[in-house]
């Protein structure tokens, strides 16, 4: 029975490691098809998207199967409950990335974007497959260190954020309408993106060490930039 | 020990209901303050956003607990993780309200956008508040009716959010860059606002009947207005 047990949670843990490696390589493919206008990249992504979905509700599963049979505590039961929430939000994390390349994918055979704008955007999505990269690392070793990383990281999505709302909102940049949309859609996609990943990070704190730092964070980058 | 954990499951229920209810409350002010460049009222929405992060907080450590030291099964464990999923999504729910009232306070003392803009947005935001209503309900009287309507009731927000499309990209419409964010915005934090009252009833249907619907959607309207 205990022996049955320990298998099951390994099995909940790599499953769970390989829903944040997809979620991952959607990212870092996403901001590569954004970025050479690559249809094929694009469609990869948005294939490969229910992947991913199914990947979730296997740990949902797995993990509410764990709780009936055989009533985890303490520290198994941090790992099947955050099991859980981190699959959520690894979803959520492969859903954005479907979304850049539903935008890259929709401009094909132009970028979605071009000059300044281009550079900027690239470079976001450029990071933000960094930080799911990271993520996926901290899902797999568990190592608290990538988590500290990822939260100081947060600010350089945060910042690219910023500066795509005032080049946007700058009457003399001649930009597209299509432009405008693309711009605004894919700094929230990217934007959420990182957040998501600060939310793995502390959920991954609260796994390994029992402590919840969830609610620490303030209202974030969205009342400075819409408000 | 078995009128305890009554007890404590009804409390549970209680705390879900009072976060459902401030959810529908807090877009239902995002609207009404959107629509009359209404500051106060902005002003609540954005002030009361914590009361509902600390009600998520209480149900996921209610949860917790109550997995920790009574092990339901059944019926009960279904309320339980189903209670914690639906606490994250209506969190979600009040920070998207949020939002909402971020860009109704930051274009005071003009609305956001005037004219035909205006029209599709308010009503648009009024929509989003009727269903957070319907939310609300169905959480409190676990009445499926109400989870059905809110299914079939998407395609409302999913066609407002479409034309708001359809109006930005039409370059002889004389919006302003600010405007023309605002719309694209609006329309997004609406329109998932949509998304995750769907996402509430399919999991109260999941929670009444233990029959998991959460993973028969399709793409969405995203596919469609992105790509």
């Amino acid at each position: 029975m205990r022996h049955e047990f320990r298998k099951e949670m390994s099995l909940l843990e790599d499953t769970l490691t390989m829903l944040a490696h997809q979620s991952a390589k959607a990212m870092e493919r996403a901001a590569a098809s954004l970025k050479d206008a690559n249809l094929a990249l694009a469609e990869q992504v948005i294939d490969a998207d229910h992947q991913i979905d199914f990947l979730e509700q296997n740990v949902d599963e797995m993990a509410i199967s764990l709780l009936a049979r055989q009533a985890p505590v303490a520290g198994d039961l941090r790992t099947v409950v955050s099991a859980m929430r981190l699959a959520a939000t690894l979803e959520r994390m492969g859903d954005l990335a479907r979304h850049v390349a539903y935008i890259a994918r929709g401009r094909f055979p132009q970028t979605a974007i071009e000059g300044a704008t281009y550079e900027l955007l690239t470079s976001m999505a450029d990071e933000a497959a960094k930080v799911g990269k990271m993520v996926s690392e901290l899902v797999e070793n568990q190592d608290l260190s990538l988590a500290r990383k990822i939260e100081e990281n947060d600010e350089v999505l945060d910042n690219y954020h910023r500066q795509s709302f005032e080049l946007v909102l700058n009457e003399d940049n001649s930009l597209t309408r299509q432009e405008v949309v693309d711009v605004v859609l894919l700094g929230r996609f990217l934007e959420r993106y990182g957040d998501h990943a600060v939310s793995v990070s502390r959920r991954m704190v609260f796994l390994v060490t029992g402590l919840n730092t969830e609610h620490d964070s303030g209202p974030g980058t969205e009342e400075e930039i819409l408000g």
